[in-house]
């Protein structure tokens, strides 16, 4: 993270030898947790910015991107999703768009960092509104052991909503956390997890997805969009289901019919059949 | 355009309050031409990179997505293009998307400044290899006056593959050369122009509409796709029709069966009609 004398504050992505950076006016916030030091600044143009480890976590301006499509791809591609787990997600975001589905009976949020949402609530008041939802949990704990303890089949979607395999969020990238992912899915669930950029670290979704193949997991779809303060500003997601299924089947009709009621900025019916065409360059590594 | 202690070389993009950076070896080359400064740098991961005027052109990574898009979505759309003209796209990188279209019997490119291609074909000889087609004609002269000068009716497809509205481009976002577009092009004639970023400079998208409108230009539509190193990593191209036409429908077959044939790493049938489903954010800045 480099501050020059103008006030821009960069992030340096030494694994794409990109960078991104935003016009900041003030630090706002700093806390080290047990876990990570985590930072808020106040950007000119983006709002707020958090930083993980010194890693644009969210910022005020782009964070719908990943958020919606982290949520309703999955939960529209699910036949009735009731229950869903987000296993990191500390910034409340993801959990705030699963609780637009009026079918989601139970969403419980486990991130091992209390201090991330603390933070969210202070500096992202908007991500966490439903946090007090009656069919919300807000917990913090290891997201690997609350997988390894969860009831067998119990579970419609799971969502791993992390920071980048290192760190605290290393251990829900490994065959022994699909396992407990799959053994904790109902037959028809689908577990999604941001799988990077596709442009510069296709690898690490070919890796996710070995790693998820060799724990049991049998269909595979990796979904693009775009999301500017994360490397390349091109990002995914990747769903795997716990049965064979066509991963590019979802509720179209009722996914046309939410987007706009849910306040979608960028999903909506059309956006996930859009990212369902993977373009050349994906279809060739991950041939699907 | 900073460049920091250990070689990172950013662009501060003023008007989003964001910056895009690279991880730089060494500068190539450096020309200051009658109308900008062009110079190369040799990045790390990035292969190479041109600047004009301090801002990021093209790099050899990631200029795919945007000659792609720029060039097959509206020849897809356009029935049957024989006789293309590109505004700008010194780079060549466009023109050789075009050829790859066996029916596109002329492609005229016009840029304004013979010293960027003279540095493409130095630094990105990839994005020249088509420069030697028989049906290419590379000039170097006023695009403005090229399209006030062009025989009524000639033209199937203008692309405008230019700066942004400042500087020598700023021309080229104006009524009166949308007038002489008009004009060029025949009954069936569509004209495309990079439109910005849909997230961050959505007043532009709306402003060259109007004025394209204002110039008689009939139907329209914003197509988004990633470019890494343009400003907020989400970029846009806007396809105008000279008669009133559905822009969402296109040659779907033709395109689904050329993608690989011409080696796109972005472009397919299923992109292009992905990038017709706009966001939320985007149909309600645009109506459409």
């Amino acid at each position: 993270m480099e501050n020059s004398s103008q006030n821009w504050l960069y992030e340096n992505f030494d694994h794409t030898g990109s960078a991104f950076g935003l016009r900041i006016t003030r630090k706002l916030d700093e806390v080290q947790s047990p876990f990570q030091k985590i930072e808020i600044y106040e950007s000119r143009d983006w709002g707020n910015v958090m930083l993980i480890d010194g890693a644009m976590m969210v910022t005020t301006r782009d964070n719908f991107f990943y958020h919606e499509m982290m949520a309703h791809a999955p939960l529209f591609t699910h036949p009735d999703p009731k229950h869903v787990v987000i296993i990191g997600g500390g910034d409340c975001g993801t959990l705030r768009e699963v609780l637009r589905h009026p079918g989601v009976r139970t969403a419980v949020q486990c991130d091992i960092d209390e201090q991330v949402t603390r933070m969210a609530e202070l500096y992202f008041p908007e991500l966490c509104e439903s946090n007090n939802d009656s069919r919300a949990t807000v917990m913090f704990d290891d997201g690997i052991a609350y997988m390894a303890n969860a009831a067998p089949g119990s579970i419609d979607v799971i969502i791993v909503d992390s920071t980048d395999p290192v760190g605290p969020a290393e251990g829900l990238f490994n065959r022994a956390f699909y396992e407990n992912c799959l053994k904790a899915l109902r037959p028809d669930g689908l577990l999604v997890q941001q799988s990077e950029s596709p442009l510069a670290l296709m690898h690490l979704i070919q890796d996710m997805r070995g790693a998820m193949r060799d724990a049991g997991f049998q269909s595979f779809r990796t979904l693009p969009f775009p999301q500017p303060c994360y490397p390349t500003g091109w990002w995914s997601g990747t769903i795997a289901s716990k049965t064979a299924r066509d991963l590019t089947a979802f509720r179209e009709e009722d996914a046309a019919a939410a987007a706009s009621k849910f306040g979608c900025r960028y999903y909506n019916a059309g956006v996930h059949r859009g990212a369902l065409a993977m373009p050349g360059l994906m279809q060739e590594a991950l041939g699907d």
